[in-house]
């Protein structure tokens, strides 16, 4: 079916979960909309009996469950990340109801993995953490009380999802996504370069990086587009060094000149 | 405020709760989404620390929660029930998905008390308890395993209910729907009605009573309505009882001809 195989693209990703009895309600919650994939970043307990009595069921995802020991490794081959977040103060990344959401998230699966992210249950993502989406999701929620249960929230967004699925048209879009490596490859090689050529002399180079991180979020960056991008940094570098060698050169000579 | 005071009239009713912790996290998936009115009917332990801890910060909740003895008083004033059910082969109601249903329901708390009725964590609600509703909701899930835990169910209507709320119109409807006990003496009436005039003799009572239940369900009664129609029986079980009254004068009549 191809519906299923699109849910079956799709990944939940929870960070630093303190609870195991949440991860294994987390499980159920996915279970009951049809979703599979479970992957844990440093878990505080797990494997865990609690997970598995509260899975009620969902026990399978958890034996399936993928634990990882960093973001990055949660992330790999990903294409399209939604990270999960109870402010609304963040201004890197553009945020989104989940029912605006969710559309966009499936057109992205149809081709290649997708994840949600969610943080702990005391304080949510990191910034970084955050950085490494391309777009925030938030639930509305009670103003004097926002502090939905990590499963509840879970349960919420899968619920969404399932309900896209069952209208989302079976048009594949044209489009090769660039996975997260490459993606943050991109990023690395772009803050070296700016650094090398001086960028960061006068400015926040954190606080720059996140914008930067924000325009490129809001690009959908596809795999061409990484290469054409790097592409331009490496000659950016290239050059520069061609500039620094000659300088020097130049310096040198003129030195010789005046001795 | 308007959108608080709509929210306000809509209360959550839990029946039969088995585990009181789903209690507790059912006050809280409620608190996140702006709800306040809790109606237990015969919960199995409560009040219950365990309902407390996993209340999470809305034990307010829980300290004003309505303990019931039946469903007759959990829904008393209340003047439009919508009634959840993991099954989609119940044909006595009518049924929507939770996006289609909450804005009726908001409509309807326009005016008066409505109820989000939920049944026990294994069973969900009887027959009986969806014939009090005039609406059923079931929440779309995987066919292979659909069971959502109590208080996940209660986390996304109650999810819906907010969303509905943030962009239900300020009209309040001009009419004076029905309250629930108002509904259960008609129907009351009617049942005894259609016993007295001889109706059931060749029918299944309680089939026909359910099929009348939907009937009236999909009209969502008004006071006046109710009055027109208790109106109609009291008047044709009078016109029953003179004419029982006339054809035992008519059979005395003849007896003492004969004699």
């Amino acid at each position: 079916m191809y519906k299923q195989n699109i849910k079956d693209n799709v990944r939940v990703v929870l960070s630093h979960t303190t609870h195991p009895g949440n991860i294994g309600a987390a499980a159920r919650a996915m279970k009951t909309m049809g979703l599979r994939h479970l992957y844990l970043i440093n878990p505080r307990h797990f494997p865990d009996p609690q997970a598995v009595a509260m899975s009620a069921g969902a026990d399978n995802l958890l034996n399936e469950a993928v634990v990882c020991g960093s973001i990055d490794e949660a992330l790999q081959g990903v294409v399209f990340t939604v990270a999960m977040t109870a402010r609304l103060r963040d201004i890197c990344l553009e945020i989104q109801q989940p029912r605006e959401a969710m559309p966009e998230l499936l057109q992205q699966a149809a081709a290649q993995p997708v994840a949600l992210l969610f943080g702990t249950e005391m304080s949510g993502l990191t910034n970084e953490e955050m950085g490494k989406a391309q777009l925030l999701v938030n639930i509305p929620a009670n103003p004097d009380f926002s502090s939905l249960n990590l499963a509840s929230a879970v349960q919420i967004i899968c619920y969404e999802l399932n309900l896209a699925a069952q209208i989302q048209s079976a048009i594949v879009p044209n489009v090769r996504p660039a996975p997260y490596e490459r993606v943050e490859g991109f990023f690395t090689h772009l803050e070296k370069t700016l650094y090398e050529i001086g960028f960061f002399t006068t400015q926040n180079p954190a606080r720059l990086m996140q914008r930067l991180r924000r325009l490129f979020a809001r690009a959908r960056l596809e795999q061409e587009e990484v290469n054409i991008l790097r592409g331009i940094l490496s000659v950016t570098t290239g050059y520069n060094a061609q500039l620094k060698a000659r300088y020097r050169e130049e310096q040198c000579s003129r030195t010789s000149e005046k001795t």
